[in-house]
């Protein structure tokens, strides 16, 4: 695979620093050994960029001229090259989608939720009186997430592109207490992020943040 | 593929017929024309159900000794051996992905959101003040699906498994007008609904509540 673009925002605020969603683009291809060129969007509601990515949001992903969007559905199409990133037989593949599935459907809404409620809601009135409901969803699917892992160190026994989109989810409750208090799921927090390719994404995702900032100063 | 299991709940409440998952699998199974049994789980959180879906939700699935979940993973598995599902080239099963994923991470999120809103968390004291910011959300991702559609029949252009998906994400607004506020939306639904799979799918989740009160009564 040559020619690989990530497009993101040029800046990002700190609370979403190392959480905005091309760093999982970015993991899978430090994990893949792929070089890529990050660029940016300006104008999220450009028609030309709606073109690329339907919904305005990023990343958008374009490789060998096929566009792509939906982290989910970027990092099964380089899964689909890349044994570092799934099993190749079909029982591998098959619980790799039912793991990543399980992180964008599952485990993520609730998450997102209590996410947005915490930072862009948070002077809503309803905010507050509703968190409650919202923490206790959250609780009941990491406690599910917490015996379904059990002592394995990834979700399907080896590291797969599902652990890129479990883990980045999860760090969306980073200014919780709510990952701690499952201490199996905090271990495999910190698995993940103590992966080269996942440091190295990060470190990317904030050079690439302040190198904007120089230039636009 | 032979002895194919789909496992759901006996019974559901009014305002969740022909909602409940399960009808996206048997929809992929009755378009593809692949039998099924249907059986139920009595208890969800009983630790040998949760072997088969860790979440404790239905439906859970199982093909040839091999047990799934999450919809969205079990509809790729039967689109991987059907043509009627996804197309079998590259380009053509990485479309569908795109759209299954940006049916079950980006539509599905916050039209679920709305739907507990107005159903079982309909009389917290914040779910009408918080209302109208999630319909808000839910008006944005429609609009930009709407756009994204066009004028094509279906997401990918030809009918797909990410349809199945997408259309019955629609579904859970059918106590709203949100969707015939977008008519090539409203259309799009009605021609997924009008596919024959689909009525015969609804008819069976159906049935089978019948039938279990039935022996219940």
């Amino acid at each position: 695979m040559e020619k690989i673009r990530v497009t993101t925002v040029r800046s990002a605020p700190t609370f979403a620093h190392g959480l905005v969603r091309d760093l999982r683009v970015r993991w899978a291809l430090d994990e893949a050994g792929l070089a890529y060129v990050a660029d940016t969007v300006a104008d999220r509601a450009d028609p030309a960029y709606r073109l690329r990515q339907p919904f305005g949001m990023v990343p958008a992903f374009e490789a060998d001229g096929q566009g792509l969007f939906e982290t989910g559905a970027i990092l099964h199409f380089l899964a689909e090259d890349s044994e570092a990133l799934m099993p190749a037989d079909r029982k591998g593949r098959a619980e790799t989608l039912v793991w990543m599935f399980a992180a964008l459907n599952t485990v993520e809404p609730p998450v997102w939720h209590l996410f947005l409620l915490d930072t862009q809601r948070k002077d809503e009135p309803w905010a507050a009186p509703s968190r409650p409901t919202a923490v206790s969803t959250v609780e009941q699917r990491l406690a599910a997430l917490a015996a379904a892992l059990g002592d394995r160190e990834y979700l399907t026994g080896r590291f797969t592109v599902a652990d890129i989109l479990m883990a980045t989810v999860l760090r969306f409750l980073r200014h919780t207490d709510l990952v701690a208090d499952f201490p199996t799921l905090a271990a495999y927090l910190r698995r993940c992020e103590a992966r080269p390719a996942f440091q190295k994404a990060v470190r990317d995702q904030l050079d690439d943040y302040a190198r904007h900032a120089a230039v636009a100063a």
